[in-house]
């Protein structure tokens, strides 16, 4: 994919006009574009900040994972988001490790931490926005902790199924048993089970790497 | 008790001598001392924005509830801590509700959300400080999270008696189930249930009221 960089950071980081020449030119020097694939760990606790990432194409995740092997999803990332989580030097205070991963191949520009941060501790703007998505990301992880503490699983599958319906407009839904325990916070042989009852409740139907949606009435009722 | 409103400001809130002459002046008028009695709700998703909270005096518990009154504690306040998340006049992207409750008698100074934001939106110091606070409680949140998806209820529920057990200094911890199920997110029942499993095992004795550890070695394997 082609990108320009100067247009992409111009369009999609909402403080950027309001940046002197110099804080623009220091940004557009400390920004790159990589390319990464379907499967690949943008950023994990492994490895050492990665900066602001911002996903000119593609589809990212961003999880929590358990020395298990447990994981739970936190957010998603489409064309135009902006990622600060990931990065470690600008967010001093965090004191959590999340992961990054490819959905959808993806075209990201990545600005340097270090460069930020310094434009970030001087420009109002630029705080206003940090502030801005940082309220956005807690909001969106409060969702998140609430659905787990409240919500019965039976009651998320169920609303997860719902949404993959409405988002893919197919009644057919390609994913792993693995994929949803892993966005839920689950574990795999759980959720199989929980899918299997759906199953000879006439809900859904499953077939080898799919699920079908037979009754979303029914899948509604488990979500009230 | 008796507070100096000034005095406290100025010795509480990093930014504060950042300050104008005339921001100070505004956040001073704009601010006032409320007393809070023991199990009071401060904050709710009934009330409106109540402001940024300073805990002058006392201590505080932020939690989450549900619909059919479940709870999980996200965090406490003590003294000179404070609670910005409380004010959703300020906090305009926070998409979800908390409440603020008093655990030990409290004293409070309460900036009105609407004028604190005026000097939010003109001064990098207040914005850089605010900006820390929302990582920090994103931090906070995110362990919170972790907690619930990754460890079994046996494992929180030990550590939570092993903190108590070293926060009171002592091995008699005088807490209710439901007080310990509120904090945990689960149900008075299921934690009555877990606690007599522990008493069996001789790990721990319960009273009218209290609990009392009797093999804390024995606690700490259950969090291994």
């Amino acid at each position: 994919m082609n990108i320009n960089k100067e247009s992409y950071l111009n369009d999609n980081l909402p403080f950027f006009k309001n940046l002197s020449e110099e804080e623009k030119t220091m940004i557009y020097n400390a920004s790159h574009i990589e390319e990464y694939k379907l499967g690949e760990l943008i950023y994990s606790k492994y490895k050492s900040c990665s900066g602001i990432v911002l996903v000119a194409k593609g589809q990212l995740r961003a999880f929590m994972s358990s020395l298990s092997g447990k994981e739970i999803t936190l957010f998603r990332l489409f064309q135009n988001d902006i990622c600060i989580l990931s990065s470690s030097c600008v967010y001093q205070n965090l004191s959590y490790d999340i992961n990054l991963q490819v959905e959808e191949d993806a075209s990201l520009i990545i600005i340097d931490g270090k460069f930020f941060k310094e434009v970030l501790d001087r420009n109002l703007s630029v705080q206003n926005f940090m502030l801005e998505v940082t309220q956005n990301k807690l909001s969106e992880i409060m969702w998140v902790l609430e659905q787990v503490v409240f919500f019965s699983l039976e009651h998320r599958i169920s609303d997860y199924l719902i949404n993959e319906h409405y988002l893919k407009n197919s009644s057919e839904i390609y994913i792993t048993h693995e994929a949803i325990a892993n966005d839920l916070g689950s574990s795999r042989e759980v959720i199989s089970r929980m899918l299997k009852r759906f199953e000879k409740d006439n809900l859904i139907e499953m077939g080898r790497g799919y699920i079908k949606i037979v009754d979303i009435k029914g899948l509604k009722l488990l979500c009230k």
